[in-house]
């Protein structure tokens, strides 16, 4: 049976805060029971979502853009090599029920865009740019969390709507 | 930890026998504890290899062409959704640390053959194209298997021989 | 000889004034001798850079996200056919020498994102996003134009640094 | 207005007579007005056939793997940066009003693989593999050439056939 798939987006460089709500998304989406998705790779906020997935019993995707096992971090279950560079960020919007993009760079805003642009329900967390994104969080497609735990009482009220949708 | 992904290639359309192949491929694959990957969509030996690995435990990835879940077979777990159509092959090959391919036609050959480019190791089951790919069989590379146990003994020397080497 | 691409980014739709400013930035980019890079499709920016460079005697090359010549511009003489959806806004980038990103939604942003992160050279035509991408901003890949006729005219200098550079 | 592309697939390793065989083929598309598509790389049939569209006045395009110019043929006009390795051969068959195989090794193999199965006219240059793809064969979508100048003669039957079709 389709699992619930959580895609967490966000930078390669952290500060501790950041890596700390990353860990903590990790480790309650393992408690949801849902899958976590990430960029697959051994840094900042990829690194420590899967940490915290893995140390509390849940199961994490990376999907990688290279094309062999070097730049995989070592709390990956399932290595999806895409081989396609960065155009693997529309895969990982894609593949993702809900997104919650924690703070990032360039890489991270392409995500978010791809992401609203194909119809997906985006979560910030702290990430304060949804000003370019005004339509979208007018629509509801964009939330804004302030934490973890709210990030993800969003996305559950996301996926609730979506499962009684006639879609 | 990282966990091995056995990927099954093979048609959308299928006759008796290479569905039962399929079937007990897919079997096989969830009693090694091993995960199974193929294109996601419900027809032929995707449908067959998922429904295989799904009724004897195992867990399934798709790789899917489109961009949303209405051509996923019900027995995927993981449901990755490329958006890139056929582009997703080249995904396919790259992520199994294995390829298994059935008898198919042009998108299995597709794969073979981006398979084999890229350094992948492929068995052909019961599937007589290896004439075109020559330089590969000789490298060892490409084998052939006349039963689904014999591809899954193929494959775990394979495996074992990956494991020892130094990359 | 490999000729000077020049990506213009923007929009499906957009008002009165940024449908001037795609058509005379195609009508520049045709004077100089450049080829006019895209997103193909008969709307907004796209089609309105493409008339004014065919119109001017220039070259245009659309990237299309489908299979087939359907969703084309009559005003694309190269037509690249991807079939990847929204993962070519990748290849928009990585082909053009120099992105000039008209006003635009979701799909511009991730376009500009895409660049920048890839070490492209972004020119803002009438676009105020710069602030959520400061540090390109400070590193002087990522610069802000008021008109079609500065827009090219930092083109030319960011293309001249490009040609005395060892890399 | 669109221009006719024709692309030629091909080997990085070709010997003395496949080189020849390149070369005139690049010469007839130019003389026939077309456009060139082919690998992009400087190596085997693809730099031989851009090499002969060039010095008889043709146009070529390259769609290459890498994210930048290193890898890319000097008789090259529009380089296409894809980023995306291998599952650019997708585009290069799909952005091919008709493709044409020159002899080629696994990447070869796959492009007519990916052609066919997209409903893509292919016509095999001097390459016998024609026995795999027999259902293409039959359907008149696979056609053989024994000389450049008959696969030109072919490419203009599958083209006139196009345009009065009612797609």
């Amino acid at each position: 049976m389709r699992k619930t798939i959580i895609g967490v987006m966000g930078g390669e460089s952290a500060d501790k805060r950041e890596i700390k709500y990353a860990y903590d998304l990790g480790a309650l989406i393992a408690k949801e029971g849902w899958v976590l998705l990430n960029g697959g790779r051994p840094a900042g906020i990829m690194e420590a979502s899967s940490k915290g997935c893995k140390e509390h019993g849940g199961m994490t995707v990376g999907i990688l853009p290279g094309r062999d096992s070097s730049s995989t971090s070592k709390y990956i279950d399932i290595q999806i090599l895409t081989g396609i560079g960065d155009a693997r960020n529309y895969i990982n919007v894609l593949s993702s029920d809900v997104v919650i993009a924690c703070k990032g760079a360039a890489g991270t805003v392409s995500e978010i865009a791809l992401a609203l642009k194909n119809g997906k329900k985006v979560i910030l967390l702290d990430f304060n740019i949804d000003d370019i994104f005004e339509e979208y969080r007018n629509s509801g497609l964009l939330l804004k969390a302030e934490s973890p735990e709210e990030a993800i009482k969003l996305a559950k009220s996301f996926l609730s709507a979506s499962a009684v949708s006639p879609n």
